[in-house]
């Protein structure tokens, strides 16, 4: 038994993970605009005393919404009914520092973490698509250093912003007059070439300082922005090889930068098909792939492999060749097409198994195997240096989350490798990550004020 | 007795429109981040019957937060949560069309409107404050007609993201694999000169349609502005003749655009100091502005009022002319100053007078008196041509609003004037406002599609 224990989010994905889930006879895609369903899942993973559930989001609507649900509500206001019925649970959402105003977004990310007694978390992405470009009066996204460079700026922004007010600004003295320190509150000048704001901010010091940043970059100026900045870093690996290979990278660059390596939490993905027998999870599985529709598996390959597979038959075998300059990770919008090109190279597969291997997660690690065996993988991978703990994708909501919780989870507790109570309260208690100072009190102490 | 009824909203402000009621000893500013402080106020704003609760809010810090507590939280995230505590009172939320991004601001009122089961409403402000302008990269905040004119492109684009996916368009044909209809989710194709979104949302149409538009425009714009797309209006004025003269101005413009007057709903403020006896009323009040800070006063009656009174004792009478000019309502900014000027004008108070006069509600109607003449006065201005209901405005929270709650609200109802029951869900259904049908739906029906 180990002292070190896993950090396991829930992601949570309108009907599953799978892109068939939602027409699976148990899946209810009827109650996705339904606020109870979503506060079912909160409760759910509450019980199971995972870390966090985590959304996913973008702010335009993908083309595939014939085939499947698009993200539908927005996550910060569904996170906030999540939190008015949970305790403990960790809170991240996903929000685009291309697209939104820093003031904005760090001021609904402060009060996430004061509604929820400081469990926030903000999941950072520069968003890649033309999609959202278009909703923001842009032709197409911008290049990927520039976007990188905003988002630099961004978060330093929302950072100074939620340090604006240090922890005792508020006074809240009656009999004197005085509700808060005016000598504790401070403009942030913020003057960069992308983001400019003045402050100070408009509430007071949430309960984490900060909400926990949370980031997925693969490419290296996302792995860059990741060891600079990310508290918890997802990334989707389907061999443990490369996954290790990763974490001893980010590690390794998160410590040249001067920080504390075991305060980036290396969180992979994982869809588990959980069944009785190894034979009985693979049935299921089998299950979800007969419901997939060719036409949207085809349209993410290409948009998320950046590969044109029209001219190739369902049955033959999809060429190599297709994904030349795969492994080049200086190119930043290359990170899924490298994994897909990694299936393609071990497998050999014809263009129809490729399409159903995406289809449980997106070039996630999809497993399909009995709760010892996902137990077995999870162990492997934290306990040989190639995760922290994981994102667990469940191919359907809200059986596969009920099963991983019932079945998984009190293996993972018995082993010593997952906590049977909270410990903490807010979502940085659970990772184990610091309380940060605002920097303007260490900088007025450090100037002898 | 008539059919027409009374909207009353719950006007919340941290302990209470008073300026300076955080300083009571019966209020409660520690808890002004504890979002179960403003559930319970949401809890009894509906066991009162209420239509709405309203929050004001702008994406800066106002500068007097040494002598008050600020907005503080983020107000669509703390009506999420007063939403999952109650079933029918609406949850009204102010944000800048000059400092928010339409998609964004779309998205978050859908949601609002989506998890509230068709409670949301939207006050539209445009934010003149330099102070906001500097969190958005701007020196000085954009002058009035631009603000307005990017006001209409982006209140058009918003209405048209909610119209954008028709009320039919979820499918959720398991069977046939399809999930959306995607002719019936539109792309808006928005290029104007300050906004540019081509759509389509990312959000399913919500319970309202759109969420209810709310403004407070009294300049010439504003109420040209109001009378355009407003559905409920708010407004500040001291006595009937001046609300009766702007309730007629805007039912007659409203009607003029072709708009059903009934459809806009005119809610000026007040704010009520209840006493068994009227002198009980009186003291009440009086007990407040003992409490004033007069440096706190001082800077909004130079803010709002744009006056100068720094050469001014506080014994002296305030002159008049020093609010040349205010009667212009051409000018945008100038709606307060107006509220003011009258003031000085019928009152000639001095200037510790005209500061406690203002203490109560920034210009809003104060009124200190028994439970029927609070009663009294609203029916006078409701079945007199001055107001459609009321923006209440306690001097304090909770206790103005349990004392009007359990006071006030049986005398109208008594009178017939007030519901005893919610008769609908929404809060459309509350103002007795239509649901307004998707605009791509009425387009593609014209076009006989």
């Amino acid at each position: 038994m180990t002292n070190r224990q896993l950090n396991l989010n829930a992601f949570i994905y309108p009907t599953g993970h799978h892109e068939a889930s939602w027409r699976h006879p148990g899946s209810v895609p009827e109650r996705l605009y339904d606020v109870t369903y979503f506060q079912e899942l909160a409760r759910l993973a509450e019980s199971a005393k995972l870390d966090a559930v985590f959304f996913a989001d973008g702010p335009a609507l993908r083309t595939e919404v014939k085939y499947r649900p698009d993200y539908g509500l927005e996550p910060i206001t569904t996170l906030v009914a999540m939190a008015t019925v949970t305790t403990h649970l960790g809170l991240i959402a996903t929000a685009s520092t291309t697209y939104y105003e820093p003031y904005n977004l760090a001021r609904l990310f402060s009060s996430l973490d004061h509604i929820s007694g400081g469990r926030a978390a903000w999941n950072i992405v520069t968003t890649a698509t033309d999609a959202a470009a278009a909703n923001f009066g842009y032709t197409e996204h911008p290049e990927v250093h520039e976007r990188y460079a905003r988002a630099r700026e961004f978060v330093d922004a929302a950072i100074k912003l939620w340090d604006s007010w240090e922890d005792d600004a508020l006074v809240l003295d009656k009999a004197a007059g005085v509700y808060a320190d005016p000598d504790k509150i401070h403009r942030i000048d913020v003057e960069g070439d992308y983001v400019k704001v003045r402050g100070p901010f408009g509430s007071a010091r949430s309960p984490q300082g900060r909400p926990v940043l949370v980031q997925a970059g693969s490419s290296n100026d996302g792995r860059d922005f990741a060891s600079t900045y990310a508290e918890a870093i997802f990334t989707a690996h389907q061999r443990i090889e490369d996954a290790q290979a990763f974490y001893t990278d980010i590690k390794t660059r998160a410590a040249a930068f001067g920080r504390n390596p075991d305060h980036v939490k290396i969180l992979p993905g994982l869809s588990p098909f959980i069944g009785a027998t190894e034979a009985e999870a693979k049935e299921l599985q089998r299950e979800f792939n007969e419901l997939t529709i060719v036409e949207y598996g085809l349209g993410q390959l290409q948009k998320m492999g950046r590969i044109d597979v029209s001219r190739l038959e369902l049955d033959e075998k999809v060429p190599v060749e297709l994904f030349a300059g795969a492994g080049d990770i200086t190119d930043n919008d290359n990170s899924r097409r490298l994994v897909f090109a990694k299936i393609v190279e071990r497998e050999q597969p014809t263009l129809r198994q490729l399409l159903h291997k995406l289809a449980g997660a997106r070039g996630h690690n999809v497993v399909a195997g009995t709760p010892v065996q996902i137990a077995d993988i999870i162990e492997e991978w934290f306990t040989n240096g190639a995760a922290d703990g994981f994102n667990i994708m469940p191919p359907q909501y809200p059986q596969g989350l009920e099963a991983f919780a019932s079945q998984v989870v009190p293996i993972l507790q018995e082993r010593g490798l997952f906590r049977t109570e909270y410990t903490g309260t807010t979502l940085r208690d659970h990772y184990g990550l610091p309380r940060p100072e605002s920097q303007y009190a260490r900088e007025l102490a450090a100037a002898g004020v």
